[in-house]
């Protein structure tokens, strides 16, 4: 069951700085390696920022968060759980972007996901800005056609197009995803919306299709369990998709990254979140929007890639059960 | 009702990070300006710490703070409130001060508050470290008497003086302007006091003049709501200015200060105290000892604006009822 | 009682940013100065951090918390404690370590204690990694037998070893002290822990010498005052020891540290929890893993002297009791 | 001949810190504006960096540029020239690019520089990335024809294309402008190139049309006297255009920047270069690829602007000649 | 003649991380203690800025120089000189200012002085800003009655008055030295000066007085040598003061000051520029305008101590011949 | 004579900032891996710097630098050598090292260094402090037997121990290394020495044996070319090491380790004595001191790779030759 191959590397025995940095210090396994059909559960880096309307930088996240992620041990503090050794994890490595064609990038990574999905690897994807989760999904739907999601973020990224008309940015990507069939609004729950608005565009959408919005303020009023429930109860049985933008967070837990919001959660109610997300049938996640040269410390990083192991650990339990 | 003039740059039409950085992006309307006569609320600049006794900086505070501001939108996110088009906003420049004269300098910050009343706009101030106040608070006297002030803090800044009888520091703006008649002391609240202190001088001072002092203790026994109640009673429907030194906020949350305290309230309390403000008599307010060369990121700036913007919704509101 | 040449200099007298830094603005009293015997309360420098296994920097931690502790003024402000004036308090200097040799400075590092305790000074100790515990321990134990303790921190430090065999890391102080008899670990309560785990031979140690592991979900439902109860319960009457790890606290407000763990406590637990420690029998403490170049802000060191001058008061009430 | 509206604010009248940042505190006066047509030189910020590979952040270039720009004051140290009384001088603002889209982007810059150029303005540019010489060039050309052009860079930025057949990118520009006849190859001179190379694609372009390429080797034996009098032998007597990429100078001195060559020029050759284009008919200038995410102290752009006002100076020297 | 109490710690003894910082290592021997009159040369902290009219921070340049000065060895690589034995240096410790108020600063400055010459020790001052050099200035008048002055800067201090009237700034405390006496003008040399003007009213001072002004062109057109033998000349036999603005140097190798310009010399040349003094009368040095809220890194305080080396080196050499 | 195997990505086809980072985008060849033996030039990361007496943090030096080296290409820009068409070049990985035993560490190095050389690789290594060419070059001599060396340096490194007796650190390896015969002092030649001194224990070592010492100030009147010259003299035909300490730069351009000292080569000369190096018969290199925690910036490790990037074209020269 447990294959040694896919085992991280422990610090015990090469201390965490040192070493070529993968993700988790899996084992680096692209296309065409022996071992990849073997891949249960595939760490992909999206380096892309091209969507981004404000402050880019999204596109060096894979790097810091592999720098990050040696950081991280092998066991759950809490579930026992100890991923590496109850599915077959590695890193996939990086989807190669245009960082000049946004339309040429997006089909490329929906190339790259549809190869992942072919050998039967379940994504776990470390972007890039949040536009990296269209193509994403594209890709998915072919497998799963249109999905649920949970999506954890301060803002609705449901918007029409910015700068008079364009159609692809970090801002629009689940409007697109909702029009193209790839999710069914009424199977997505957005956590943690808040910040100054344009207009109520983007609310008017989602009111319109069945999308549930969940303020900030209810979200800190409820408490992490309660709106939880909710979130599963939205997302029901069918498959469903994590994306989790780092701007959920409070900025100051995060503040690597472009468009941040004051007075968001805390770092332990946004590993709680995840921690809460056992039982979701999850069919791919994503950690988007870390933005290094906005965090030039790693904190923000670090933080991701504890979120992303609190994900691991739900998507591996899932994938014993 | 709604003034096309008065409204800000939108980032769907002109990316947030392009165009000259006013606050807000409103128009800049200095004193002489034809709409000068127009603009109800003014976002002033007071860039001086001359006062200051640790850390300088806040000298740097407005043009930080108007860079930061570029990245805040048009609507509340919760009330819905579009401040423009409710009220005339402007930018009215900066007040220049004497770095190398304290009391010329508040001589030239009273004089250009009193243009300011005088053309029937209300004041909020972007400082500047604490001293700064006190000659806002001069001119506003001039027009309103004795006034009541909400004053979110970490430190009283009622000292009677430092370094052997320096009167005017940032550690004694409030003496000066209770003993100066500028202030009612039975309808001033400080909230948010916390941090070693050197003795009780300051607290002795307000006990004697009825000033209520709120310790972060009772802050965070009580909570915001409750906090927030007893301040509005003890403000009552008298003319009230709101006073808010960043520092109230955790250091954490706002590293860009002079004198920060550890154990302070957290980014969504913040905002929280403000939208509490409903109701208030406000006839100007300011957010100051904001000091970039402690927060080279901006994320204390940021933080700023987001509480000066919701500053201006009630404000707004007040002047819309 | 109050002897003034233990006095700190004041911020009103001599500029905060003025004047050489020792610890609090006490006055230097190394080992062989005239008043050493009159020290009630040492404050001490440990710069060593050759027990590090992955991210250096504590060795630098006493000059920068030397530098923030400048900011720390007299009186307690719930309290009313004013230490300095109710035990004579004094930095007593660095222990001078052997960077390139850890048995060396630990044994100079336990000569150096054995001097303090033979003067009767009670330590309060400014590290270092949390490896500089353990040679502080070997003396007090010569004094005070098998100690409790009270130990903040993400992790328990209770390994046996670390690349195949290395007994003398910051990961495995407490083990070894359990191991000496320096600690009696039915008295020994550890608080905090989370984060990623290599395995659990650290947890199942302790459970096989009754040592209470509460871990941060616990801490969170329970709260600080419930918490604390039981720790003093834990410690009971006899000699308790203090081990303050800066990583007992969120990342986000302590990111000055090698190994953080995301998820912790915010600063108002942080020193609200040493407020708790009122009656225990408090025979020496100390502030560890402060690492100045991962928080060059200084903002980190001001937070560790925040906490010391909280041990500071409790430490001071007690010797006055 | 010298018109106070164009004179900039000085800072012994108000701090340089205080004001809204325009460039060099000149009048802001965008098109439109009543005094529009009475400038003579103006600067303009093209926000843009959607042609970068490697690293973005020259978007953010024109806000910083503008902030730096208030250290500069009126006149030259050696030539005693002061632009500002000589030729009428102003900030005309930026142009609004949309980061989602490179073609559209491009035809705003040209819009924006035709309506420049038809009111007899010469342009003198903050970038940017190096892709905005590309489209302020093809207005200019409209004007002056195929022009000469002294280049100061450690790239050549003559690629074919990136990325399998991406035309637009901060590597291709000045192919680009050889193709569509916007420069006359043979009065093109680069200066400073420098780094490792991908091949020799680009150098075999210039070689085949006449580009004068000066190696750093060349730059730094031959010295800038020697080097500048063969560049203005090559420009000639016709329109010449001066792009000047803050990465000729090496990283040390500029290290906001994305595409970084070590061992460059200092600072002081960066101004020598300038002065030395004495004579030199200059119908535009720009300085581009200033990235203030990789350099937030503002040193970068300082120098940035100590170069443009060089230009600045060499520009009204001929205006007035 | 080598007395061991006046020698520094060495690193070989105790990590030059450990210790209290004062200046070098050395005893802090502050006024009243007993071997303060055994001094012959004393290091001085004037934690002092508020003679700044832009960018603040000097204040706390004495702390970060100490820090710095740790680093420091007990030889000289070329000369072989060993300061510390051929001379008894010591830290005198800081000057307490009125951060609140300019001429009570000046007052406290003089007086502190004053009691160092009536101990018959040289000083060297760590500064501050430049506006610390006048009321040291007038403490060694007293004493040594109109002096030279070697000055490095790239400003020549020399103005009148800022802000409409302000006589006490940092960039006015030479014009006040002639004024008042202290300096003899014809024994004045300024070396490094660049960056761009206001006007010339400084330079038509100089040339009024006989002042010589060197320019940065000049500086780099003859080289050290030569400039620093006009330099020797132009001081004479007389007491003669050595002023270091660190803005002598470019701002790369010294980014933490206040009011930088680009263009300067080397690191190499800024301790060259020192060895050039041997010969000179000196009766007093200082350093100035080092200012780490522009520098955290500590860089510029490194390289400023080590240039306070050089001084140190020069003036012992002078001491003892 | 080129296997495509051991080419490097190009960021023509994948972005520079996408991948995982190995050593200049090599493919990544540890041993057991089945190209193991075709390799030619090998580059290595030893994360270690357990000999480090002052500030800590080389061991993070192989990563920084591996992230660097995405930036380098595949020409050198003046000979056109492209090295990973010349030889096979790879990635060998990091030694491992035990952080908490020095000892063991060492005997690490040499095992992972006996492989490499058995298998006929040239190793480049990139440390680690300088304590990591002591292990080496225990392995080289075992081949080579005693060696010549040019050594680039702030500093000699030939002390016989410190702290009472240590005799590994970074600043005693190569007199371990002539006292063990690895080195022929002979044949060694130190080039850039400079900064303050201890005493001259080590130089009277040097001069003893034979060891040329070039002092920073000989190097800059002699000139990069003679000097080099002169090295390449002493080193003569026999095997001979490079080892590269990046405090030889000055420290203005690489802040990044952690012994600085002012006054050093630029950026320019960095690599110019290295493409001097052409004819040495060089049988192992090193680039060591990158200290990644003083420049996050991760300018320094540019520089480190920049210069590899130099020995490499060095190296693959003679190897072709």
């Amino acid at each position: 069951m447990s294959d040694p191959f896919f085992h991280p590397v422990s610090g015990f025995d090469l201390p965490r700085f040192a070493g070529v940095p993968t993700f988790m210090r899996l084992p680096y396994v692209p296309h065409g390696h022996e071992r990849y059909s073997d891949v249960q559960i595939g760490l992909i880096g999206v380096p892309w920022d091209s969507g981004t309307t404000n402050r880019p930088g999204p596109r060096h996240g894979p790097r810091q968060l592999r720098d990050a992620s040696t950081m991280i041990r092998a066991q759950h503090p809490t579930s026992g759980m100890r991923p590496y050794e109850t599915v077959n994890c590695a890193d996939l490595g990086d989807v190669g972007p245009n960082p000049a064609d946004i339309l040429d990038s997006m089909t490329r990574i929906t190339a790259f996901y549809d190869q992942v999905l072919a050998a039967g690897i379940t994504p776990l994807t470390a972007g890039g800005d949040h536009l990296t989760s269209l193509p994403v999904l594209r890709s998915l739907a072919k497998v799963h056609g249109a999905m649920g999601m949970i999506h954890f973020d301060s803002h609705t990224d449901l918007f029409h197009s910015y700068f008079g008309g364009t159609m692809y940015t970090h801002g629009t990507p689940f409007r697109r995803a909702v029009e193209e069939g790839l999710l069914d609004p009424k199977r997505v729950v957005q956590i943690g919306l808040r910040g100054t608005m344009y207009d109520t565009e983007d609310r008017d959408f989602a009111a319109a299709n069945g999308i549930r919005l969940i303020l900030i303020e209810e979200f800190h009023d409820r408490g992490v369990a309660d709106v939880m429930a909710e979130a599963r109860d939205i997302a029901g049985d069918g498959s469903t998709y994590i994306s989790y933008d780092i701007d959920f967070v409070d900025p100051t837990y995060a503040p690597g990254t472009g468009t941040p919001e004051v007075g968001g959660p805390n770092s332990y109610q946004a590993l709680q979140v995840v921690r809460e997300l056992e039982g979701v049938n999850i069919i791919g996640a994503d950690m988007v929007e870390v933005s290094p040269p906005f965090d030039p410390s790693g904190g923000t990083a670090f933080l991701g890639m504890s979120i992303m192991f609190e994900l691991l650990c739900v998507m591996a339990a899932q994938a014993n059960s």
